[in-house]
């Protein structure tokens, strides 16, 4: 079996593939493992604070992979032989000017009425809680469900786990992959070929190119982030994620070990362009400086961008599609790190022979196209080869 | 003989004196040749938008080596094979609120009164020269004699000249310079020696720790840089070093090749703190893009901090001091791009046993304190072991 990408959603399902003995010797292809969306997020796990409303299969299935998580931090730490950077101290969504508290305050009234529990703290409340947050901040909400994961560290222990279970890496770029008509046949690795009847395919961003049944199907969303750490002289970091919109714009700071913060993002849809720019950069500083304004004194570590392979309902695809064969792992939007739970779930049922596990079928990668879905929401169900 | 450090001034010091075959074997030492203050340089080579009013010997200097800079960058591109990165497109002083305006016109009527030839623009006008100048710019001052190198261009031309003049080159840290208590005997090398009868020590902000008549001479100043590149869809970056008090913050914009600018710089007395801080990066942009609007599109490639070696009356320290065979070439402040011409005249002429020249005598590294100069602000031109 062939898995395309090596990011934190290919390495897991390569891992999990390779630990159930599920498809002969896993073979993980990727030019440069872990250094896509996976090595640039910033981590959260946080289906709750990450919700909109209309958006309610997005959130169901969060909330279905968060609940997954722990046993998969589990099960990959115990094959690493170490642990995952799983985070549980919680999340703050935060506001500042009147519009975002009012904002805060929909959000909070729709999340109660879906059932979710959460709490509304005023400034003070939530400045006790995080000294680190600064006078803008006007209100809260405390969101404990949400958690984080160090991006680096899961990478890590991916690698470390499938490496455990006998996954062999290739560093090689896929072109394409390859299928009779009927069934899929191996992947195209430029002048060569990489036989195989099964194919994963968890190339993020880069998937729709690979094989005609995912054109059109993911597109690449740009975003970019900056790493920080305090240094002995600065306040410290909030312990938990801080998420924000300042003046409607949404920012996020979310704590890693030794003292180091990511913050992000920005959010583009310029195609594949690669590079850091001087505005985002800007804007990110001034927004996370709102909230914390501490992080002035913070060394700049890193700035990187990548892209998050979007999806028109912002659900991932996820199973079978086109060609026998052909298994889809994609499409993850700005939720992978979340979704790697869920989505290593179903994606082992399918290499085993199962049917898609019902908390993933609306992300069904046969599903229809978003126009002709049914107007309830759900999928009708159907199989479609949409190459 | 031996020098420390392989900076600008350390490389070039040693090419010069293996070319003129002064010391036998030229031995540079540096832990990381290239990767200090040099490495970091705006490389602005501007004595007169450099000038402060009081500073005239500071100016005096860096005019007498801005002279003598078309024939050390034509000696170095002769011997390393290829240019060194000079640009002679000069440079635009720009002001945009009142008070900074008002600045500018007492630097015209200062520089004016030192015979400086220099053009009052308008703010119209130096938008018509370069276009890429935002509508903040309210009037500049055209500088056409002010003029920048690519220092890392430079950089590599230094060390492919001293190849080619046989200059040894020792990756490791020079500890100490060792003497007899009369005479110099070699460095330190942590537990080896590397015996020499002269030493010239170029190491920049650490060159206080290397010999007791350096100690307390030097001190670092941080500075920190950003390196932007203009991108297709961006607007094109100036032509000319562009230079700006924002609200009375000095910020600069100097071009390279392949539409690359490098944007500097903070002034820090922090000691040796090597991180490059948020708020930095923060005003850097807030600053550059109040000038040049357009840099919002460019990619940031590249943030970097380093330690311009700061004296405490901004003229570098350069000749005999304490024992004799040692030599000082430190102390260049924020002009070590522009001082290495008149450096590497200075130091070559000491190598070859003739007086310091009288360009360089008010940086005599044997002068007195500045407390105990006369008050013409000459030197005595006494010699004087400061160890």
């Amino acid at each position: 079996m062939v898995v395309v990408g090596a990011g934190a959603v290919g390495a897991a399902v390569a891992w999990s593939a390779a630990r159930e003995q599920l498809a002969g010797e896993v073979v993980l292809v990727d030019p440069d493992p872990g250094s896509g969306a996976s090595r640039v997020a910033g981590g959260m796990l946080a289906p709750i604070t990450e919700a909109w409303p209309g958006e309610q299969e997005v959130l169901e299935l969060g909330a279905a992979s968060l609940a997954r998580w722990p046993a998969f931090a589990e099960a990959v730490a115990a094959d690493a032989g170490g642990p995952v950077g799983l985070r549980t101290e919680g999340t703050l969504q935060v506001a500042t000017d009147a519009a975002d508290v009012a904002d805060l305050d929909r959000v909070v009234e729709h999340l109660r009425a879906w059932g979710r529990d959460v709490e509304r703290l005023s400034g003070r409340e939530v400045r006790r809680r995080e000294p680190a947050l600064g006078p803008a901040v006007r209100a809260g909400l405390a969101v404990p469900d949400d958690l984080a994961v160090d991006n680096r560290a899961l990478l890590a222990a991916l690698t470390a786990a499938g490496r455990a279970r006998g996954v062999v890496t290739a560093r090689r770029r896929v072109t394409r992959v390859l299928d009779d008509g009927a069934r899929v046949t191996g992947v195209e690795l430029g002048d060569d070929v990489l036989e195989a009847d099964r194919v994963v395919v968890a190339a993020g961003a880069w998937s729709s190119a690979l094989h005609p049944a995912l054109a059109d199907r993911v597109r690449p969303v740009k975003g970019e982030i900056l790493r920080v750490r305090a240094r002995r002289s600065s306040l410290p970091p909030p312990v938990r994620t801080v998420r924000a919109a300042v003046s409607g714009r949404p920012v996020y700071a979310v704590p890693r070990d030794e003292r180091r913060v990511v913050v992000g993002a920005t959010q583009y849809e310029a195609g594949f362009d690669p590079d850091v720019l001087v505005g985002g950069v800007r804007d990110l500083i001034a927004d996370v400086e709102r909230v914390l304004p501490g992080i002035a004194d913070y060394a700049l570590e890193e700035t990187a961008a990548s892209f998050r392979p979007g999806t028109d309902d912002n659900l991932p695809l996820l199973g079978p599609v086109g060609p026998s064969g052909l298994v889809a792992a994609t499409g993850h939007g700005r939720n992978g790190m979340l979704l790697v739970a869920v989505t290593v779930d179903a994606i082992t049922a399918v290499l085993r022979g199962e049917a898609l596990p019902d908390a993933a079928r609306p992300a069904a990668a046969d599903r229809w196209a978003p126009g002709a879905r049914t107007v309830d929401g759900g999928t009708t169900g159907a199989r479609t080869d949409a190459g």
